[in-house]
């Protein structure tokens, strides 16, 4: 794998009907957990999730997110969310987000997470078991 | 207080943007949501909740939920949900919904759940912080 | 293809952790979203849909729903929705559900929805283009 | 009314169970509907909403949203909305949104909404409704 395979994931969804709104189009709050399934999928690819941070005694809340929209998303919509791994060598995890329909750019994304250890205290370096992967993965 | 404001507890709630669908009505699952506000506003008000069961080492998730629709509601629309408890002698919690909206009947509601201790395990007597919550209401 | 064929779908999918709820399992109003995944795709499968009914002039909105939990699912789980078709005289349309995990029944549950013209009137017979789908599935 | 008052709401709302996650906090993307609904009450106590743009042929679609968190909040917490309605020249509608939970800042957040006509075409000046609005207001 290159690089960019190491830090890119696509994933193709579908709008559901309950994700519309009134005006006939995805709620704006809803990329929101589009960028979710994208992270998770990212994190399922490649060994890393909120169950490993967890299971070594630390949560990964978001303390940052923004979106940016170019077009809407109807009912029945199938869309490709592509999530990038923005390597950072603070104590963060950043995400990138875009999102196509037929190639066509929707939207664009960013999450920002921080690593906390079982008192809710923020970490100032990167945990050993993020370290870890980092190192595997040649990111470090 | 009488039996009866012991057992029922109505909250007014308004129907917000992002709970309606394509159709311009709540979609259907979000009155769940409705519901659980309902309950959730009785247990305040009854000094019962699923923080008590939890701190007693319990927890009380729903095992059978229905809800029968006469009329939509819509963006803005302001209505009253109200929550009565059903008595049980089982170890269960009953609870059925009723909303209304200028007074008109909107749909009817139930929901079921039982006491899992902290093994998962299914109670089939009532657990003692609940039966001496019914205790204390005059229910038992 | 069989009848029965016709009448059943199977979709696969996956707990997201947007479902989850403080006790670690999917909130109980979520399986409504799992239902109507299912739904839409038994909808696509076969050639009708919301949209069918909405350029028809009518609208199918859901007047009963209800769900009966055995098993809880968990962040992460990959499950299978069985949704069949209830072929019914009435101008109605129902749908029964069965969720699986690693082939274990995790909840059962149903719906119900009628059809309604533009002014939204309750119709007491099946619309054309329900009667002509019906027809040509070797429903009627 | 000062001006003050007039660009600003505050709303009072309460943590719902279904809005937490595996956390036990509220997960990151339900902020967006807790702004909605501090918008939403902004928009009925100065008389501009959604269902006054659509009544004038225009939609006011959401095309940027971010929010920083900075506390989480918690099952059961009660918390205050201040939003703020950003004036400004161009045919925009801006928010700013600040959470607070007993005097603590929570998360800070904005939205941008631009018009679009019924076309869906991008209006590059305030439509006649939204000026009248903010001549009524002292706003122009």
């Amino acid at each position: 794998m290159s690089q960019q395979d190491i830090l890119k994931t696509t994933t193709i969804m579908k709008v559901r009907f309950h994700e519309c709104d009134p005006l006939q189009i995805v709620w704006h709050g809803n990329y929101l957990k589009y960028f979710e399934e994208g992270r998770e999928d990212f994190s399922r690819k490649h060994g890393i999730s909120y169950v490993h941070a967890r299971e070594n005694g630390f949560s990964t809340p978001i303390v940052k997110s923004g979106c940016e929209h170019k077009l809407p998303l109807e009912y029945g919509d199938e869309f490709v969310v592509e999530t990038t791994f923005v390597n950072s060598a603070a104590a963060k995890i950043i995400f990138e987000y875009k999102i196509f329909k037929s190639e066509k750019l929707v939207c664009t994304g960013q999450t920002l997470q921080v690593f906390l250890n079982e008192k809710r205290e923020l970490m100032l370096i990167n945990p050993p078991f993020f370290a870890d992967w980092k190192k595997k993965m040649g990111l470090l």
